[in-house]
């Protein structure tokens, strides 16, 4: 008998396939019997999506870095509060697209050195961490490839160039080896079905550590 | 010569008159020469009015307390970074409509015993109170007459009755004591024009001592 879910994200840089292989492991999730919530961030709640069009719609520069994370931060409350958490105590698996490991990259690291706010931040207001992530590592030369291949109208973070995208891919390890207990880094060089199988084995991994 | 400028706010229950009041201090801080800009939260400036009407409007339970919270200090930070702080930076006098203090009371006491998250946000993300707050002190009955009397869209918050304004009524008092180094009261239940007066008096005594 299960009386508690499962909280599980996706990160990577953009192109890396991370939304490829949430959905995928979604799929296979529920193929095996679970109550699976696939969602994303920013957004994933009503209110929080009508917060991302806030944010990611207009000029690049109509926020400053901390009135962003703040209201990222608004939006994941609202995720958190009204989807996340009811589905978790629900028992049921809830796999995210982006999470507070984005913000600490994104506002914490590329958009200012705010990382020390991001994490006051967090442990205030949003006060809980996946119970597993899912890194999907991948070349930014390659990811960028990846990216550049779909149309979108929010392409601001998607904007910023094999640098930037070099630093964030470094970002993300770093974050991997500072929460190891429940970071999985996955080489999302392989083919999409190799890369799938990886992420199964490391879900079932927890899953079956988990009780 | 001055070269730094000062940030004055008004605060009150709903229907004190602060508004008018702060108005007629613009009015006559302008006649005496003074450069003086005239704000409001929550909004003030272009992205924060967006925040604005984006808790304002819709449901009133369509955020929780703490996403309300988050959203105000989000719109907090872009006015006090595109509007207050360049004006005070240039020498002028910024006359604001509410601040930091409403949200102290309305996220902290009304909606939740949420007091110190709103501080603790307000140190990380803000992290500046005004120089003279003027608290225009009256007895709610009177004031919910006077705000009944006005139309409005955005009511959520003025629809909440006598007992909750008494409270607010106090805590602002509490607030007055708490902060005595920046707050004056002045007795609302008078005629206007002599609340004006003592605005005027508080206030020239605040400018005088500052230099």
């Amino acid at each position: 008998m299960t009386s508690k879910g499962h909280f599980i994200t996706f990160e990577g840089i953009d192109g890396s396939g991370k939304s490829t292989q949430a959905r995928r492991l979604a799929e296979h999730l529920r193929s095996l019997g679970h109550d699976v919530i696939l969602t994303r961030e920013p957004g994933g709640s009503p209110g929080a999506e009508e917060i991302r069009a806030l944010v990611l719609q207009g000029d690049p520069d109509r926020w400053s870095a901390e009135t962003e994370l703040l209201l990222f931060t608004a939006a994941r409350r609202d995720h958190m509060e009204r989807l996340i958490q009811p589905a978790v105590d629900a028992g049921k698996i809830v796999i995210c697209d982006r999470f507070a490991d984005s913000t600490r990259m994104y506002q914490g690291l590329s958009r200012g050195d705010l990382r020390g706010k991001v994490d006051t931040l967090h442990d205030l207001m949003i006060g809980r961490e996946p119970d597993l992530t899912i890194l999907i590592d991948m070349n930014p030369g390659q990811g960028l490839a990846r990216a550049k291949g779909r149309q979108g109208t929010e392409e601001r973070f998607e904007d910023f160039g094999t640098d930037l995208q070099e630093k964030m891919r470094a970002g993300f390890l770093g974050l991997a080896k500072e929460f190891s207990d429940r970071f999985r880094t996955i080489n999302g060089a392989q083919d999409i079905d190799a890369v799938a199988q990886d992420v199964q084995a490391a879900t079932a991994a927890y899953l079956s550590s988990s009780g």
